[in-house]
């Protein structure tokens, strides 16, 4: 995967501003932030999307954003923590290797996620949906 | 916790149309989903935020999250999947108990997440904020 803009940073090939590193994770400064402070942590060797990461990976990559997590807040001061996975450009994700967003926010930040809720068309629509998850589980 | 709203779905004290239970984790669907076919993943043991969460809980969490996302894709023909885990009322966490929210997304869905990325004063201001999260680690 040697066109990854990923793989390019894992590989010293392309500058980033580098927070933390060990053999399997590399987290660094998302240059377009939600909200300032925003990391990002990603495998050091490519997956993508989620469904195709090995467990032990994915483990590893969500126990250090939970530890960037916990630096934002005592070292930014930060109210809240987002923590956010996309898989597919249906869900925005704009590079094919797996990523976890690490996002600080503020009581005063003025970022709403558009958080629009549907409703569902009565209980049987929901308990459909679930039916066919289950089975394939 | 027991008037916690997650913690009474546990405990079968309220109803929810669950998708998968184990010795820690529940999967129901939300009531209110971003796209329909939205599961949340829990804890049944009470933690919050992600940053009180042991790593065996959080690592549990998300591979089950990948599951469910594996699902959606099967059972739904999903194209993407959003996950995220909210912490805190600033980053717009509703219950106050660790939920990975796993969202199915469509090409055609029509949601778009307000990904209103800022820029930065200057590449000190990023690396300031990169060496107050790793003072921190």
């Amino acid at each position: 995967m040697s066109e990854c803009i990923f793989c390019k940073i894992v590989n010293k090939e392309i500058p980033a501003t580098i927070v933390h590193e060990d053999d399997d994770v590399l987290v660094f400064m998302d240059i377009g932030p939600i909200i300032k402070g925003h990391a990002l942590v990603i495998s050091k060797k490519h997956y993508d999307p989620v469904t195709e990461t090995p467990d032990e990976i994915l483990a590893k990559l969500h126990i250090t954003a939970k530890r960037i997590a916990q630096a934002q807040m005592n070292g930014f001061g930060a109210d809240g923590v987002n923590i956010m996975q996309n898989n597919g450009t249906a869900s925005g994700q704009e590079v094919p290797h797996i990523h976890v967003h690490v996002i600080p926010r503020f009581n005063d930040d003025g970022h709403h996620w558009n958080w629009n809720a549907k409703k569902y068309d009565g209980f049987d629509e929901m308990k459909k949906l679930a039916d066919k998850l289950r089975k394939e589980l």
